[in-house]
């Protein structure tokens, strides 16, 4: 092991480049550019194939998998490594104080889109790897290397993946390294994930845009009607509307309230930092912890219809039309949530409008048992790479794959990173503190050994 | 007045390739294009110049006016007409069947922007004054013609623009040709018209986007707190509920509803073409066309936030905006409503969000008697014209300046105009009806006129 760290240790700088290539690609899942995805996977598969892996680009409906492995020794027990190559859109560009692709270093962080989320995690994986190959020539267990290209949009086509590829997709263990800290220098595992549902709700009246004096008091506006769709969705506490929502969520424990309430969570300083007055959202009665991650959720991603441009115009628009995600929390169904969302917006139409609701993306909630044989390998890696035991946490977001693998490889995962909750995920200036990516390297070594039970 | 007819008669072809010219200037108050207003303000005061009035353009702090004149005899009555060269934006541009810049004739109708509000209007009033021109080298009145280049954006600078011209701008009667039929072969003069004020409406959340399920229950979200804002600005009956907004809206009579229910106004069939199940804008319980002349509405014009492009973004938008204007009948201050309106804002702005409202355009609502020796005039031109008497209308539309030529220039006017319902106003595919610009003309000329005690 030693040798293994010692040469992490001393190859930090040169790797860099290689992880900056990585994050130059572009590899948007529902944009095709020409250093789109496809480009990102191929440029993967060759540069773990050059590290001596058995690396390939599989096809799926959608963006392409990449899988490889190191070792297949049936003595040894064999590791899946989930991570995900896709990022999010870097819009709005504005705020980027670099190129969102174009990696930047600034005062010990690694500013791109993707730094953090997730080509950071993988490249730690990828440092681990080439370091026992290039000192011991091996490594302790065998690894399975999957990389997604549509996390950031769902996952649509991985549950066909994992039919199709079952076979060699069949690990003892599972990682999913799409997480972080709890905060700085609180080292986490995270057992909980909250489940997604995404739609958009599209509100139609009259066939073309009107004129609003000549029309207004005649016809019902779109834009109201949808506004007002929208408002009833939530009562005056923050709750959902939708019947039936809550009635599969399971509660939370005092004790476990406790527990997150001990938690360094600083409602002030987080609202300070994201400047806001006060943390208003979900159900404002109950605990931000208790609301991000035990309580399920339903915002508005985007809205737009009529005249946007400046100035003025004075229309009833044709149509207006929402992006509404929830999060959902075990035991929530999302297909269930889904009918009942599809039924609740043909009910509450407003008259004279006409509405359609779309699907884009369902995927369930996760709890894990914390007390796994890789979830102790996985305590005692992070342990001794960062210094401190970690904590147990849960997150509010939602790494849809997560319930995939538990229902149709029977998996289920240790989910660790090392991403920082100031990384600007899904934001602009996304980033990664180097010293994390170093370090997190390091508990990927150290992880492999003692799921293996020593180098 | 027979030469002059005959002499409209026998030039109508040969003019509309002026009008076609006249057309294709992108006269877009707010877009300052190389063929934009002062262009075409540059072409009309050509134009008239070389028609043998004497025009000049008059600049303003936004768009410039033109002013041209016709005959100074002091024995003579004056008459100021009005009509604005600006248009609507074209947008959205995929409906239009031919390009809205370039006029094109399909069935008796020439399609571009403007064709009806207001160039094609302004087109019948220089058709009766070359006619006169040509034929008896005078015309019966002295004319004053002023064609705005702001009235789609609410005229912002015309009250200046009265105040700083008020010696050249009198006149004994006043002509605003800005409106149109009730229905095709119901000749029409409009005595009432809403006022206007109109609001962008903005509201903030986080200082950037942030991940919806990291953040999903912590932050008000301000997509949602502005479709709530929106949502409370009416009850369940239609009516707003901004605080004091109807203590000035004058009662309408038993009688006058009665006399509008007697109008040929179909709602069935104006919600089929209009391609709705039922007219349910504004106040339902009660008729059409009391809710669209007599009573204020409030309609979002435009609504943007968050992630607008196509496929799924998981974020919570930093922010979210809406354009919001309200029609205004008698006695309705503008001012005092956007007092309301402001206030209200920020009393009802969700917790966690700021909000921001900025005034875009304020115009008054206008009723005038109906019995004046211009209203005669005018009754007497429209019903030789077009072979029957008119009808007295109101119109749920705003021509802010109707107000201030009250208010400042002590001018009542008359509002008739040639346009009829489906011509597509602020549409995509507007249109004017090739006889209705005819016949238009020579109600101008029979106008004129009546106005002098014949020509």
């Amino acid at each position: 092991m030693e040798q293994v760290l010692g040469y992490l240790a001393e190859h930090r700088q040169q790797r860099l480049s290689r992880l900056n290539e990585l994050l130059r690609f572009e590899s948007i899942a529902n944009r095709k550019t020409p250093d789109g995805c496809r480009p990102c996977a191929e440029w993967l598969a060759r540069t773990m194939t050059a590290m001596g892996l058995d690396a390939e680009v599989l096809d799926t409906d959608g963006q392409p998998c990449v899988l490889a492995r190191s070792g297949q020794d049936p003595d040894r027990p064999t590791l899946l490594v989930y991570t995900h190559y896709d990022v999010q859109p870097p819009d709005p560009l504005g705020p980027w104080q670099s190129p969102p692709f174009e990696p930047t270093i600034r005062d010990g962080y690694l500013y791109a889109r993707g730094a953090s989320d997730d080509k950071g995690q993988l490249f730690t994986h990828l440092l681990a790897i080439e370091a026992y190959l290039q000192t011991l020539g091996h490594l302790p267990v065998n690894v399975k290397l999957l990389v997604e290209g549509e996390e950031e949009i769902g996952s649509p086509n991985i549950e066909n993946f994992f039919r199709d590829h079952a076979d060699r997709l069949q690990a003892d263990a599972l990682c999913i390294s799409d997480v972080g800290f709890f905060a700085e220098s609180v080292p986490s595992i995270t057992t909980g994930l909250r489940g997604l549902c995404y739609f958009e709700l599209t509100v139609s009246g009259p066939n073309r845009d009107v004129h609003s004096g000549l029309e207004g008091g005649l016809l019902a506006n779109p834009v109201n009607g949808l506004a007002t769709l929208i408002a009833s969705l939530h009562d005056q506490t923050g709750r959902v509307t939708i019947p039936g929502f809550y009635d599969a969520v399971r509660p939370v424990s005092d004790e476990l309230v406790a527990e997150w309430t001990a938690l360094p969570f600083e409602a002030d300083a987080h609202a300070a930092q994201l400047g806001v007055a006060t943390l208003a959202g979900g159900e404002t009665d109950l605990p931000p912890l208790v609301r991000n991650w035990a309580r399920p959720t339903l915002d508005c991603n985007g809205i737009v219809g009529g005249y946007i441009e400046p100035g003025s115009k004075t229309i009833i628009p044709a149509e207006a039309s929402a992006k509404i995600s929830m999060r959902l929390v075990a035991d929530q169904d999302p297909h269930a949530i889904a009918e009942s969302f599809k039924a609740y917006v043909a009910e509450h139409t407003p008259a004279g409008l006409s509405s359609e609701v779309t699907v884009n993306a369902l995927g369930r909630p996760v709890l894990l048992p914390d007390d796994t044989p890789p979830m102790q390998a996985a305590r005692a890696a992070m342990a001794d790479s960062f210094g401190r035991d970690p904590v147990m946490i849960r997150n509010g977001a939602s790494i849809p794959i997560t319930e995939v693998f538990q229902r149709v490889l029977g998996l289920d995962g240790v989910i660790m990173g090392i991403t920082l909750p100031d990384d600007n995920l899904h934001s602009p200036n996304e980033r990664v503190k180097l010293d994390q990516l170093w370090r997190g390297a390091e508990m990927a070594a150290r992880f492999y050994a003692n799921l293996a039970g020593g180098p």
